[in-house]
């Protein structure tokens, strides 16, 4: 729409990039954002609807204008693979590779270097050894869709009293609060010899198109910040929203409360809904703490 | 580019719709003009490159949902078939059906409807009993490409001197009036029997990507309105023009000249130009009548 664009979501971290769904127009949003182009490795797809890919071609062909040569990764629900071929018909030549996911089952473990991003098997998902965790949740709407929840852990603290406590030789104490276990001088050494207690990483959850399934709750659980599909505003589109497996404003609210997210920025909004902040005052008696989504947002997330 | 969309020609006439290349955010540009969606029956595409096919999906999509249902129509180069079916991989039910014209090497007579239009072989370049012919002549880019003449014949005035001088019954000088020939009474009656001389129709021009070649000169000649890429302002730049398959201002600004068109409409500028107006004083030099083309530039058209 004019002046509203399809929603999306362009995370940076490290250097790197990755996107959540593309629809017509997600790269014009970019342009505007300044952030550039060639450092993106990630394009999360929710489901094959033209809102959320009909960007993908144009999107892959400015990478390609950016000067991008490094794998760009694609993951999406079941059948997003044929999606994505099908719409790169088109293009002739691509200068770099571009692998597929279809939906994975387990947890994705991401490795950011200055290069580029490498994609592992998350052994945990408190791994504070990778950069960010990638899970996904099957949702319910009316073709295969997938929700999203990035996980940054954070590494505990190196905790000298408790180095010294346990004897730990000085030569390897770097080594150990980096994760590695090793053995030294006859003695096996571990992280925790050094490290102090847990501390939470980041956490952001996006989860459209769906219907507020139970199992959404567990999956955004204390999400930073959880972003998530509010396709209608008034109450009286509950059956709408029902029918076509949307959710309502207040549907995603309960949500957002049920899971003790710190925030909810609602977005997808249907094209029948003009203003958005028209509910305004009604989600915030369910969720107060709520933002409702406009073009260009940005937001900051920090480690508390 | 934020502020400034994808170059196309959207032609209203009659009720009916004719849309000239759709890249990424047509569709936007199109709800901004607020003219419809539903009657769009014709998309001429010039080359199979993403700027100019990747909103492809996301129309075909709207004009889904805007309640159409008559058949559209997809002229285009040689190979637009598989990239058209390649971007609609993604689109599981389209209501109305879909035809594509490859590479039309004869005139194509277009009759107007209020329910739809009907795609037929011109007999003749100024058949008048037809609402529209479109041409299309070989570019020379990087890939195949075509440019397209729309031209709208104007019928002659009826003369009754003429009719009465040729002793035509009055009951038949309407069937003669509207390009009939036909016997009564025992003789042949033509439509040149009541018919004055032949008047100029309307001439619309569209050509983009290509070299200024010779060709290009007799096909757009006299056109009312040429609407011309200019991907390159600065003179300096011809020999990337050259290399790219592309014109400068003044090379379109010449053909302008040489085919004596009343106007010319400078379009498809490169993104690295950013302000075309720079090179404005130099192509009126050139030619006169020159727009440097804009978002949601409107013209009208009549008859001289």
């Amino acid at each position: 729409m004019p002046g509203r664009f399809l929603s999306s979501v362009l995370i940076k971290y490290k250097g790197r990039k990755i996107l959540m769904d593309c629809g017509e127009g997600t790269q014009v949003s970019m342009r505007v954002l300044k952030w550039g182009f060639k450092s993106l490795d990630i394009i999360c797809i929710s489901h094959g609807h033209g809102d959320h890919i009909f960007g993908l071609p144009g999107l892959i062909s400015t990478l390609a204008n950016s000067g991008k040569r490094n794998p760009l990764t694609i993951i999406g629900p079941q059948g997003i693979g044929s999606v994505v071929k099908g719409l790169l018909v088109a293009m002739p030549y691509i200068p770099y590779d571009i692998y597929i996911i279809e939906d994975p089952k387990l947890p994705i473990g991401i490795k950011m270097g200055p290069e580029g991003t490498d994609l592992v098997t998350a052994s945990s998902i408190n791994d504070s050894n990778l950069d960010m965790i990638i899970s996904t949740l099957e949702l319910e709407h009316s073709c295969p869709c997938i929700g999203y929840s990035l996980f940054i852990p954070r590494r505990p603290r190196f905790d000298v009293e408790k180095a010294i406590l346990n004897k730990v030789p000085k030569e390897i104490w770097k080594r150990l609060q980096y994760g590695e276990s090793l053995s030294y001088g006859g003695k096996l050494y571990k992280p925790d010899m050094v490290l102090g207690e847990a501390r939470k990483g980041i956490k952001l959850s996006y989860i459209t198109d769906t219907r507020p399934i139970d199992d959404i709750v567990d999956f955004i659980r204390e999400s930073d910040l959880f972003i998530c599909e509010g396709t209608y505003g008034d109450e009286e589109d509950l059956p709408k929203a029902i029918e076509n497996k949307h959710m309502t404003f207040s549907e995603a609210g309960r949500l957002a409360f049920k899971a003790e997210v710190k925030e909810l920025l609602l977005t997808h909004f249907s094209p029948t809904m003009e203003d958005p902040y028209l509910y305004e005052k009604d989600i915030l008696d369910i969720f107060p703490n709520t933002i409702i989504g406009y073009d260009g947002f940005v937001k900051i997330l920090q480690y508390r």
